[in-house]
């Protein structure tokens, strides 16, 4: 579908940034099939060989970066480090941003997705999982998962901590922390890898390449599968002929295989 | 030899401000006993051994963390990560300086030091390796080792970048970091860990607790130990009763342990 707009761009476009995005490894939460929004869990095993295989795939591919972002969760962190350590990127900078958190699950964070599709309906928790702007229910200040009862939050402002987000929410400082903090490093040469989370990053493709609201609620982004960007002067994605609709970048891997996990997320919903 | 003076110091000044130090674990030229120096080598298994009991340390003391700061070495980062990992600290900002790196071994750097003992001499080479002030022969600018040719040293002044380092011009970068970085931190009131190297960390030592020149090129720093400090407002350590001579900070551990691995060290030397 973007065949002919990528050779077009491609003849005439500088290939001037590069942004490597990659989604955390399975955590230890992804297992155990609970919420996990802004709690910090760990990887699973298999999320750290997951981090890993995705950083021999960017090492494979040569890419080189002068600076990192991340979220402040550990998942998203330690997929990072995997990634930059299999790419020999250990020395440069990280930025650990809130910002690129995981999409505040309110109320549901810490449930099981069983037992919540058991006592809600599986419509109405198909609903707060992929509509794109109808958030959980809210949790409440006493809740050990309010983000204001976390010592790495205590310097904001409460005005920027969610008590629940949707997709929406989660855009609304995804998309700023792109355009104030991460543009201009790119518009400064450099080259960026990002390491975050399946709705941080939903966020992001959804402003880059432009998605409609109904699509990006339905997109699926694989666990540590690079994917890989190049960007014009102005930002604006330059399509590569290699990608999966409805993104213009493209994942690092056999893609077949690719396609496969991303049809196979889509069936586990509700 | 402290006593005294620490329950004097003690008595009277709030314990204002804390740095965790901690040298980094075995690297794998560590284990085949070759001059490292700014060489970027990754930890040996033990090393990562070390580095993971060392956090565990710090995690049992109950020490909180609200930055850190480490060299551009991935040994030095690798020790932190696993300090972070242990404490539940990865979320706190991670500052990655050239300034804290390992004293640059010059000519000496990837030698095997048996080779180079039997080639120059064990005099002339204890003095190149315990000198205060005499550093080793400089290597050129066609090197693999200089930091000229390291993309991670790119944006810094040449003039800046070491040819060889005694650790007396180690010291001539570490400590004004430490004044002119770290300082400021702790006087705006937050807790500090700092992952670095042996000369990295002697030099600030040294400067911390005033240790002459000669005393100072004795002294050995066990690998992944963690070094804890407590300093007044004037950023005076307050000696802890438990302090190795010639240091006032106290090292985490079984204190006996930490004395064998400290002479251990001593007997390896030459």
């Amino acid at each position: 579908m973007y065949t002919l707009a990528a050779r077009c761009a491609r003849r005439g476009v500088r290939q001037a940034h590069t942004v490597l995005l990659m989604r955390h490894g399975e955590s230890v939460w992804n297992l155990a099939n609970k919420f996990t929004g802004w709690h910090d869990v760990a990887l699973s095993e298999k999320g750290h060989e997951e981090a890993i295989e995705g950083g021999k795939l960017v090492a494979a591919e040569g890419l080189k970066f002068d600076i990192a972002y991340t979220s402040v969760l550990k998942r998203a962190i330690r997929t990072l480090d995997h990634a930059l350590e299999e790419t020999d990127h250990m020395w440069i900078p990280v930025v650990k941003a809130w910002q690129l958190n995981e999409r505040h699950y309110g109320m549901l964070q810490g449930l099981d997705k069983k037992e919540t599709v058991a006592k809600h309906g599986s419509d109405q928790v198909q609903i707060w999982r992929r509509s794109y702007d109808v958030p959980p229910p809210p949790l409440d200040e006493s809740s050990e998962y309010y983000p204001g009862n976390d010592v790495r939050y205590q310097y904001l402002d409460k005005k920027c901590l969610p008590f629940t987000e949707s997709l929406e929410l989660t855009a609304a400082r995804v998309v700023p922390y792109w355009q104030q903090v991460i543009v201009p490093e790119l518009k400064a040469g450099k080259n960026i890898i990002i390491a975050a989370h399946g709705n941080s990053l939903r966020a992001l493709v959804q402003y880059l390449d432009a998605i409609p609201n109904d699509v990006i609620a339905e997109l699926n982004i694989p666990t540590a599968t690079p994917l890989l960007y190049h960007l014009d002067d102005d930002m604006n994605p330059i399509p590569f002929e290699e990608a999966i609709a409805p993104l213009t970048g493209k994942y690092l891997g056999d893609l077949d295989a690719i396609r496969a996990r991303i049809e196979g997320v889509k069936k586990q919903t509700g």
